[in-house]
């Protein structure tokens, strides 16, 4: 028996009903903000690929040569593609608000949670440097997160130039500044003395390590730790238009009815070798992991061959986001997207076919028997698949116009006239049926 | 400057806004028959991609290898990967109605509207031999076209097992059926002569070739070929079940509504290899290719290790629809799916957040300024990106509780109480506006 590659799966429609779910509803919210899809391939050429991959990622990145020898690798995410195109096009208008919703790969271990096939959901501001982009990606992860029934997830914001500046404080050297964002990276998973040893790997003396992280750890609000970190830092007007960007994010967090879940975090670095300003993530309670993560990129665009573009962006974890939705029992269980099912008898099966046209050009998703089973068998099928309404056409019932509507939860069945049928199953139809909730 | 790979290609908002609308078309169609979706991963085990390839396609799957020396390859189209799941998933109900929209890859010579990243949408009905699953299918299909307002399409059927028949009756031996098959599948591609070649290097005499193409260019209406196929044929019982069943999804065509465009073609023999009964084609016009096809396979579940288990399906192919609706020009030009942009100064920024925020609680997909960008500046852009309305937040309108709504088509503008806003809006929008439509 074939199974799907190892850290891949099959989605059963019970399953697949929930993501496309949670993919509408994402997709819905991204749209409200105005943000426009992009669409780039599943793979890319490898040299593109290599660009901003860093050594962690180079490793998990399905490579592979087509026919022609191209060498080409599976996208691992989304953001690089996107600041491919962005270079390329240079008419694009200003700022370019995108967002991507689609599958990337990572050759990695396969844990819980962690697969190597995975969606991944984006939205990028291209064009802009103002700090109200930065803190419009963050509303709307967190509108995604509401709108999914999440609350007290906890947003850190933090900037990787203040965490140079505290690095100058302590003596480190700036030139390591990228090795040690990615050890303080991992501080939430591996723990305070892993970091202290990684740091120490990096030639850095342990006082020196012990200092920065005391630094780093800093609690209280964001007005709170602004001002000590104002006071820390070097007298410079570079950091003190840092910190004013930071305060600028917090306030707009006000606006955007945020602020309550955001904290300033002075150990948050983020993985990803290419940020240059403000980073940020959005986790729920401790020990979970984050589900949304991002920060703002000025310098990406370039790499790529584009003229100099700040950017900024972030990028909503889905499959963690699935897990966790599922742990706390969002999702009612469905097995089907089919609200109504005709049942017929072989002399009604023609008039079946009829009324199940009439009920879909209604706008119902509609089923019906495709086995000439017997009526007994077809409602058993009803009943095992979880649909929650049958329409019974028989002999008797049609020469009077009608057929019997069966709430199958309540086993109450009643005769309608056929011209009602519609109304009729609309006023039995339970609101979470609706599957699909419109834009509008 | 870096491009996609070759063969593949990014889509543009403008662009991308259209494909998500024919794909939500479809997905709204195929739920409307009850079709659940079934995720599967976008590679699979290179042994289990084999299986049905068949010669021709062999070649043109990405192959790869993980890290741990797997042997995979891309899938290049859905069919294989539901086999697999229905094979190994024994408690699965019976019809398995499931749809699958998303991207194939194969390596072939990219031309015209054939591309080496492409997508797919399919609906297959699993468990039923009954003539009722084959007109079903065909119907969905033929619903989705609608939907994308084609009329005139053209729906071919025939059976596999009538032209094994008139193989039998010109004297071709069955077991060069197979390669028959694939030779009369390029009857439309390459012409009467090419075909006559393609027969003769198999080793049948000429005669018997021309025959056979004699036989099968028999042209009319449904009933007048199937009368003549009933003459043709040998007479056994099982050839006449074969009409029987051709009849019976003719008749269901009626009731379905798509019986105008069917006609019984003969020669149409499609070409993958586990097609084992009906075969079906729509396509639009003469000389334009094929926009949809399938045909039933009762014996492929078994390929993967499953109990013998009949089904039938159809596969719409999504890049040549969208080249055709480009053509017809069924798509108005639009560039973003922004409703509404809410225009500030800098005195009246913080109050536009607000009001944007109000304006998607209520449905709408509204931006703002993200670049402190002059009013005009602010408008010109609005105009660029052909959104329709902007709303202007000005500190004296706003005094009076007021914004200025303007219509950016008309060039119009009226002062707007903040509490009306939302209604006014939604009056002055345009329908095609409206860019998701609701399931009911």
């Amino acid at each position: 028996m074939f199974k799907p590659p190892r850290g891949t799966r099959d989605f059963l429609p019970e399953e697949m009903i929930k993501r496309n779910r949670v993919l509408d509803t994402v997709r819905r919210i991204f749209e409200s903000y105005g943000y426009d899809p992009l669409g780039t391939p599943a793979f890319e050429s490898w040299e593109m690929l290599k660009i901003k991959s860093g050594e962690d990622i180079i490793d998990q990145i399905y490579y592979f040569k087509d026919k022609s020898d191209r060498e080409l690798g599976l996208r691992f995410e989304m953001t690089a593609s996107m600041a491919r195109v962005v270079a390329s096009k240079r008419a694009l208008q200003l700022p370019f608000k995108r967002y991507a919703i689609g599958p990337c790969w990572r050759y990695e271990r396969p844990e819980p949670g962690r697969f190597r096939e995975f969606y991944q959901a984006d939205v990028d501001v291209v064009g802009s440097f103002d700090s109200l982009s930065d803190a419009e990606v963050i509303a709307v992860a967190a509108d995604c997160l509401r709108a999914l029934d999440f609350n007290g997830f906890q947003i850190r914001l933090n900037d990787r130039r203040i965490l140079e500046g505290i690095m100058e404080v302590v003596g480190i050297l700036g030139e390591k500044s990228l090795e040690v964002f990615r050890a303080l990276d991992k501080l939430d998973k591996v723990g305070r003395e892993e970091v202290l040893k990684a740091l120490g790997a990096l030639g850095i003396p342990k006082e020196k390590s012990e200092k920065l992280l005391e630094l780093i750890s800093l609690k209280g609000s964001p007005e709170i730790v602004l001002d000590e970190v104002r006071r820390l830092l070097p007298n410079s007007q570079d950091f003190q238009k840092v910190c004013d960007n930071l305060s600028k994010i917090v306030e707009y967090a006000e606006l955007f009815g945020y602020s309550q879940c955001l904290t300033i975090d002075l150990s948050l670095a983020r993985g990803l070798d290419y940020y240059t300003g403000p980073v940020f993530e959005v986790s729920l309670g401790e020990r979970v992991g984050s589900v949304a993560g991002g920060g703002r990129y000025d310098r990406l665009i370039e790499l790529y061959g584009g003229r100099p573009t700040p950017a900024t962006g972030i990028s909503l974890g889905i499959e963690r986001i699935m897990t966790l939705l599922e742990q706390r029992g969002f999702f009612e269980p469905v097995n089907t997207v089919t609200q109504v099912f005709v049942a017929s008898i072989s002399s009604t099966r023609k008039e079946a076919v009829g009324i199940a046209i009439r009920l879909r050009e209604a706008g119902l998703c509609v089923d019906m028997d495709l086995m000439e089973r017997s009526l007994t068998n077809q409602l058993e099928y009803v009943d095992k698949k979880g649909i929650n309404i049958a329409v019974i056409v028989g002999e008797k019932e049609l020469r009077e116009g009608c057929v019997a509507l069966r709430d199958m939860k309540e086993k109450r069945q009643v005769n309608v006239k056929l011209e009602d049928l519609v109304d009729k199953i609309k006023e039995q139809m339970r609101p979470r049926e609706e599957i699909t909730k419109p834009l509008s």
